[in-house]
């Protein structure tokens, strides 16, 4: 897993992938499937819908850390098992099979089966909307994965995968940051 | 363009499309790109992030609507073309060849083109972040549409359609509103 260039970190988020969203609230970790995410700014911050409903936000509100963990079409089961169970009862890195690696900057761990991690801060709670608001401080992308479709999900237990690629970015050269 | 169950239309904005956003100012139409967008809750509710950067943002502060339009691979220049133009000096609708339908509850157009329009109240604005939060109202689906396939938004001027589906409905049967 190796650390990219963080003004890119926003480019995994900005297409809609679900995520996994790894916490650690000082005695266990743990791991939540989410895909209502957005990009909020380039730098990047991003934003997360989420409440008490999930376990996990009670360690996102105590630690004010995670970590936001990209997975492909080869781990569509886990991130369903991740997304029907819960922290309260299940050992999920455990379960699932999933690695836990270090971070630098948050305890949160990243998993090394996804294709990229984003260590993040919480930096802002919005309660009236159950949004929270992340600022990511270090990236890492996986390039040796052979297969690196991004997963969607609909919302209704289906799911759709990255299809074909296409480009226009010399028309858009405005709309996008430099270092890109 | 037939009206679909305002229950059904979060699952347009879950996977993360580029989505279109129509206007009307109360003189004139408008629309821009963007995919920094978030499903906040089933009802639906929606945020974006959009400010003062994009031209339909006084539109969206002054009154309180807009109508979200979900393109398919179709439209993506014409996607393009919306999002690195301005309203400023554009009529949008006419230079990109898009045709405004009347919508019902708010006078922001839909797009004809499109696979699918909700129109949308905004309901709080997030000054700090540059969040603005929607709440559909009404939503419409082009079923007779023969390409689907939405597009999603790197970020980077590349994009990436849908491609292959799957369903996990089985499993997941709790994590979803029981009327889909």
């Amino acid at each position: 897993m190796k650390r990219m260039k963080l003004e890119r970190a926003f480019t995994l988020i900005e297409p809609g992938p679900v995520v996994l969203i790894a916490t650690h609230d000082g005695k266990k970790q743990n791991i939540m499937t989410i895909s209502w995410t957005m990009v909020v700014d380039f730098t990047p911050k991003f934003a997360i819908t989420t409440g008490a409903w999930n376990y996990s936000y009670a360690a996102l509100r105590k630690t004010k850390e995670c970590t936001i963990a990209i997975p492909t079409l080869d781990l569509l089961d886990e991130v369903v098992g991740v997304g029907t169970s819960s922290g309260a009862d299940t050992d999920k890195f455990e379960k699932f099979g999933l690695t836990p690696l270090k971070g630098k900057y948050v305890r949160s761990p990243l998993i090394k089966e996804c294709l990229a991690n984003i260590e993040c801060k919480v930096i802002d709670i919005i309660k009236k909307h159950d949004i929270v608001i992340l600022e990511g401080v270090a990236a890492y992308f996986n390039s040796h994965l052979k297969n690196k479709r991004m997963i969607h999900a609909i919302g209704d237990g289906t799911f759709v995968v990255d299809g074909q690629k296409l480009s226009r970015r010399k028309i858009m050269q405005s709309k996008f940051p430099d270092i890109l």
